[in-house]
């Protein structure tokens, strides 16, 4: 399994998508067969499906389709929004942002809420170093 | 300036993060003397300052900030929370979290509020698609 870490601090979060990235293709490249995965748990010592608990297959399409959305850029705010309704843990999403619990399949409603606002911000933020960026030419007689 | 965005989709976390690393490292250059910003604010055609509100300078120093926390790492846990304590619009953050409003200087916190979720929320997930792929080993009897 191939980690892009070479390029940026440890902890910074590029490096922690790239390792998400690395370790999302290896798991699709041993899970040759997710269909055996569809009636599993994630608890050590006892693999065995709970009724209405999410299945490791659940997790597995789960984790790609993350993965996907964060390689291949945001979706359009308007059709974000319309997934997001779709979410049964929606309400949870909003209301319990404070919080350091991380539910179980709300998790990617979660990870889309903090991509798309940091999307945002950043944006703006571009925008911002843009303009300090040229009044400072203007107040300087500075060419443009 | 030299703005990354041959490696990533146009509309993807990594270009927006490379575009605004680019952007801050070109302001950078440009303001050679950032103090002449001091008493000007961000508003077209009218640069004098207003009493209490952030000047250029203060964007200056915060976009610079925030650059240096994306590209180098966040910050443990517990100094974010410190620093984020010392915000006055830190209470702006935790209730206006669902609304689009980018408030002045609050924005620096709102984007360690999203860039720390996101980070955590990655590297949780990371383990996850470990967990799916060992279960998977566990299953199949492959060796791990």
């Amino acid at each position: 399994m191939q980690v892009l870490t070479k390029r940026y601090p440890k902890n910074c979060l590029r490096t922690v998508m790239d390792q998400y990235s690395a370790t999302v293709h290896n798991m699709e490249q041993v899970v040759m067969f997710p269909s055996l995965l569809r009636d599993m748990q994630p608890h050590a010592h006892e693999h065995q499906a709970q009724a209405g608990a999410p299945s490791l297959y659940n997790y597995f399409t789960m984790l790609k389709a993350i993965c996907v959305d964060m390689d291949q850029g945001l979706q359009p705010w308007e059709e974000w929004q319309v997934r997001m309704a779709g979410y049964k843990g929606n309400e949870a999403v909003e209301t319990e942002e404070g919080k350091e619990v991380l539910g179980q399949l709300n998790l990617e409603a979660q990870f889309h809420l903090h991509l798309s606002r940091l999307h945002h911000i950043l944006t703006h933020l571009t925008l911002k170093a843009k303009e300090v960026t040229r009044i400072y030419q203007e107040i300087t007689g500075q060419a443009m």
